[in-house]
């Protein structure tokens, strides 16, 4: 990630702000809000403004007045309890808001996650960076033989090469013809007086779906986390992954007790089905429990002696 | 409105907070923070946290970094731009958290603007309040006749004093009665030791819709001035406009320039159909037009006029 | 349930329709389409639209033209692995619109859900129905101990008379009351000539909460089973679980492989926190463990006992 | 727009079902059902399903049961009623899905607009079609001078040979190498069997963004209309426009009379600000009235004058 001097010192102007505020504020994340994190080789997520901590979602469970007459024992006690049984509406009492920069691939992803507010920069209106995202070696993989929508083994020595090669030379090229569309250079100088450049919401068409764009994201915390909860696990792909990550570090920042529960009940947690079910109790009680008696497809139990780690008793 | 001894100390903690903050600030409305402005009898609101100000809305229009590169007046111009073109998800960029105290039966009209998180005292888990609205004399209406859910002429003398009379008698012995299945006074006291009160989820159902509840309820600007469009007009019930008015009054304080072009905009504007600019272009260059010609229905007509307060011309 | 003769003629119109589709359709959910199914006694669901059956879920998970090219088995091991893995778009594809006669306090339980479309009887344009909800004996419970929002022992004798004799005494004088104040009957007959109605907008806040609203409500197939996941739960308030009951039987007719996934991996589901997997890891292969070596707590760890059926076990 | 033998074989198959319904259908639309309407050079739109027709409005906006019971010429001035004074849940009360084929530049703007449910073609898992977009001459316009999202004069001559020709090209040899990434033609035969394919998640990131994706796309009514008035607009991009164009006639076969509302009322209306209200009454009543003293900023002044077809004022 490459900052500009520009986006260098406006990000110092906004963190040497010392504004007094009757508002609750949370401390870590203050250290840093505003900074840009990076993400891939061009991306960034930083925290632009949030609103609310753990005390929030207290206060408002208990629709009370005032804060802190509670011991920090009960409030954790407690935000534990509504993490267990997905009393979701305190957690949506606290807000936050993403500065990100992202490959468009990725950012397509990101937006079917619909309960959230963006704006983001505008390739009708301006001219986007020339930034795209080239995967690092050890993430090209083949695709997975097993999984429809995942990855499998490594791609190396001159396959890797060459795919690494397309993907620069299909984006620089691109970029450059989108250029020569406008009759403009990203930094805005003409190249030729006499031609009238190509409408952007039209030149547009002919980038790659690695370019750099970049949003705010806005989101209340009950949605993030269900945001993160898919994102950040080992389904989800790379690319969005390093993303998710990035934001749960700052979730612990801002919210750590509501952090920890989320890494307990939901993140580390299993869900097991009815069938399941009957397959664990059999399991503790030390009763003889088989594939064939279970009622489970092969899929099934697997998934389940997985989530357990039971490996030896895959099928 | 009357608070307890309790409520105003909290309320005086709150304010007594002194914390920095590297985030932007709406220094009128942080003077009103957590304060609990009357509405009707016992009713009130309160402003107990937001996100952003003018600033964000731009900052975002702008997806760029920093703020305050460009001069107030070129932010009131891209502000009312936004409004005036419909250009919507920037004003979403800032959030307002509202601590609210209102009767029941407002409570389920609000309740139907959806995009809002809600947090409301619970009565399956506490005892309400022994509090219910009684309108002032000079709001008890009778039935509009012309508009089937509005008001018309005021109820005054015996009549008004009966309505008034039924409307606190019927509160205080529904209440009484919910104390007597509750086998539990509304301050905690038990009322007979050798009786188990009614499940609380139950008793509840013997109040009446006058009985104030109170919540959270957070929301975006965009989202808030929709409500406001609706609940601060003419037409909506006189004890839910009355709260929009208050909160009309912290938007002006925490976003001074949307406040302003969301009232040239949007409370003060006009829509005049595609048949009614017909009418209003033959009226503007002096050209003969009736309502017979016009093509309107009657009640068309006399929307259009009146919104132009050219009362003389009503059919 | 009473229903009105014009009311039952209505129903029978409705169902006497024999209209051409090419749309899907859904034949044991049109056998009962706008029959009016009771709940608690005086209220109802109805089915009264939809749109989409289970093929619409694995057409939409294809993304594929037409229907019908796979088997049926296959078709249900689509919609399970859906449902297992937490792929929720393909079910919003279905919709379902509801007519639904409910008291006014779980009116207000059910409004929470938001991701639905709504259009209520309006009591500030029209009279209500004279009915209100009154629990049959078994379900007059007394609060419970344990659970702060919960219901304990039946009450019962002396007792039990008194409290439904004052829910029908409030409930019947509100409500004459409100007929006084309107100046008008519930079946439109004024009572003085001489004198005008109060505002029936003012008029219905003397109304009890168990008094019966209606209103027409539709959601997508996801939203209504995260509605039914938390309020057909043994947790949820009696007098709302028995409409989600209701409902949970049109979904079976409607979409009945949804609802058998729904069933095993949702409704029978357990979700086990990380800490508890530990514990049922260790019992699986018969280690010892007990609660204080769990790390859980007290409350935790009866949670995961009970919901595994391991009873002899609780703490 | 070309379809596949097997895609007119299943449009075929989804057209010739007749089935039994006690729904309420839309003849008109019923004639159109599952049929692929042409979009750009590739696209398309289908109206796959549908809940509702005008008669539901009504049905919601009385929640009453039954319908027919009131002339349709009282069903048109409630839906105009409804229409002109924002009462905008009965619209809700009507659903329909459509199955869309776009260019992905213009599924980024689409999927914007958040209350509605897609299913898009997902590349992590297939391969995408061989099909990309590309402008028809007269679309070839140049960036805007005046307005800085719009389009100008038209690109023309040589010029626009080459932005064809750079468009094609850069489209083919990314696509290709797409192919040569993934190891797999579109049709899926292998390229070389001594090799893997990169991952699919990965590779398509190679793609322009005028390649061509599909999904379905559901939502109600009210949402429709609110995204059809911001994309049927002028101001909307012309790739965008054309899909809204075609679903707005999609809306008239479903629902004539709040199509005419709609056109009437939001469409072909103008919104006047409160400033703007006074320029008009001048006007109107023959007083002077001009720039200097209406208060009106230019920018705004010019946007009134052409609204009401004023043009020889603009300043």
């Amino acid at each position: 990630m490459k900052l500009t001097p520009e986006q260098k010192q406006e990000i110092a102007d906004q963190q040497s702000q010392q504004n007094q505020t009757k508002r609750v504020t949370s401390p870590e994340l203050e250290k840093i809000l505003y900074e840009a994190l990076p993400v891939l080789d061009h991306g960034f997520i930083r925290v632009v403004d949030y609103m609310g901590d753990d005390t929030s979602i207290v206060q408002s469970a208990r629709v009370s007045y005032g804060k802190g007459t509670k011991k920090v024992s009960t409030d954790e006690g407690l935000i534990k309890y509504l993490m267990r049984h997905w009393h979701s509406t305190p957690f949506e009492m606290c807000e936050i808001k993403y500065h990100v920069k992202l490959p468009i691939f990725i950012a397509r992803q990101w937006i079917r996650h619909r309960t959230a507010n963006v704006n983001e920069y505008s390739a009708r209106y301006s001219i986007l960076d020339k930034e795209f995202y080239l995967p690092a070696k050890e993430q090209l993989s083949a695709q997975s033989k097993v999984n429809r929508q995942g990855r499998g083994d490594l791609i190396t020595g001159d396959q890797a090469d060459e795919v690494l090669k397309i993907l620069k030379d299909d984006a620089t090229r691109t970029y450059n013809n989108y250029e020569t569309m406008l009759n403009e250079r990203f930094d805005g100088t003409v190249i030729s007086e006499s031609k009238a450049g190509l409408a952007r919401e039209l030149a547009r068409m002919n980038l790659t779906l690695n370019s750099y764009t970049q949003w705010y994201w806005k989101t209340d915390l009950l949605n993030l986390l269900n945001f993160l909860f898919l994102r950040a696990d080992s389904h989800a792909q790379y690319e969005i992954r390093v993303y998710a990550e990035a934001m749960l570090e700052t979730v612990k920042k801002w919210v750590p007790i509501t952090h920890a529960a989320f890494m307990d009940y939901r993140v580390g947690a299993v869900n097991v089905s009815a069938k399941g079910k009957k397959v664990i109790q059999k399991m503790a009680s030390g009763q003889k429990c088989d594939f064939d008696s279970s009622g489970l497809s092969k899929r099934e139990w697997n998934e389940l002696m997985t989530s357990f780690g039971f490996t030896e008793k895959i099928v």
